[in-house]
């Protein structure tokens, strides 16, 4: 399969999947500016009209985006792997995670902070309204390792996340110690560490690319 | 089943996909100021701390929470219904719509637009962010009846989601041609239409509470 990524960017959750179920992956960068997939300069909008990663195509010559449905695809692609989901309330409880991280944490109170041509009222107000999800996630975290009961496609989602936050300074994890925790726990564990140290090297090359460019 | 809502909201896709199913639930529906249940009135941050529609109390005494885990859970708990979700690709799709849904046009576009207290920056950023969403969904509407081959829980959700924008003049689904003709068949639909006629005269009713209190 073909994952079509970002350095750092929420698609490193699938590449965490993907290292949890010792899988390979053909990953395909893409410059967030150009829309280009770096490889061979062809236009990731042809692939994904709305130029958002992750998009994955899989072995069956199928497109599919949005991080939920990616995730839960290569769980359930790799049944017998350490990321395999499972089924019923587990499955909702996941569902529920995927939901919770995708839509408040993320596209509600990152994604704002995090893009920087949005303007300083945006930003407050995504903190105003985003902050208060941080003290639930904390109290949901308090003394668990897992959103489930063993590590799932939700915490390589929520890692991922959480790993913004050392470059945003308006939110200090030191505040919320379950959140605090549950990060420096997952961030140490090796498919995490080995995601976020080939992403890191590639995204301080798309940095370095761009200032050539401009 | 227990569905906590609020009149007119996300959680009116639940009630959707419920009548589809032709299922019972009791409905308990919570006022957005005071987060109080309206039939006892007690405190529904008791039952879910997030204050956030829906809340599904299934009768195995789960709480669940967050749109996509609920309307999975309804669409797998009636497998014989004409909501019955799919399994495979078919799922990856419903997962993707959803996610699209719940992260792409309900959170970053129309959540600042209907919250009456957004600074108009923000509601700015999320017209300037969003539209382009509008122009995607119309190509992928473009001779469908159904966003997968079928009506399901992603209908459901986008046929709610939609029906706010006849609140909402920046967005006049005219622009949208496709868009248009999927709402105006869906809004006829009569689950869809029993839904609304119902929770809009609970709307009108909570307008009328919080006038009368203020």
């Amino acid at each position: 399969m073909d994952l079509y990524f970002l350095p750092m960017a929420c698609s490193m959750a699938t590449r965490i999947a993907l290292n949890e179920a010792g899988a390979t992956a053909t990953y395909l960068e893409v410059d967030p500016k150009t829309k280009r997939v770096l490889s061979d300069g062809s236009d990731f909008r042809a692939v994904n009209p709305l130029g958002l990663v992750p998009t994955l195509h899989t072995d069956d010559g199928v497109v599919l985006t949005e991080n939920a449905a990616i995730l839960q695809y290569v769980a359930d692609r790799f049944p017998d792997s350490a990321i395999a989901a499972g089924s019923g309330l587990d499955r909702s409880r996941l569902q529920q995670w995927l939901c919770f991280i995708g839509t408040e944490m993320h596209k509600g109170l990152l994604n704002p902070l995090l893009t920087e041509t949005a303007p300083a009222e945006v930003k407050a107000y995504a903190l105003q309204k985003g902050l208060p999800l941080l003290d639930y996630l904390d109290a949901q975290l308090e003394g668990r390792d897992y959103l489930l009961d063993r590590f799932s496609v939700a915490d390589a989602y929520l890692v991922t996340v959480l790993n913004w936050t050392t470059a945003l300074p308006p939110i200090d994890l030191n505040r919320w110690p379950a959140i605090k925790r549950y990060y420096d726990m997952h961030r140490a564990r090796p498919s995490v560490a080995s995601a976020i140290a080939q992403e890191y090297e590639l995204y301080r090359a798309q940095i370095a690319r761009h200032r050539a460019a401009a």
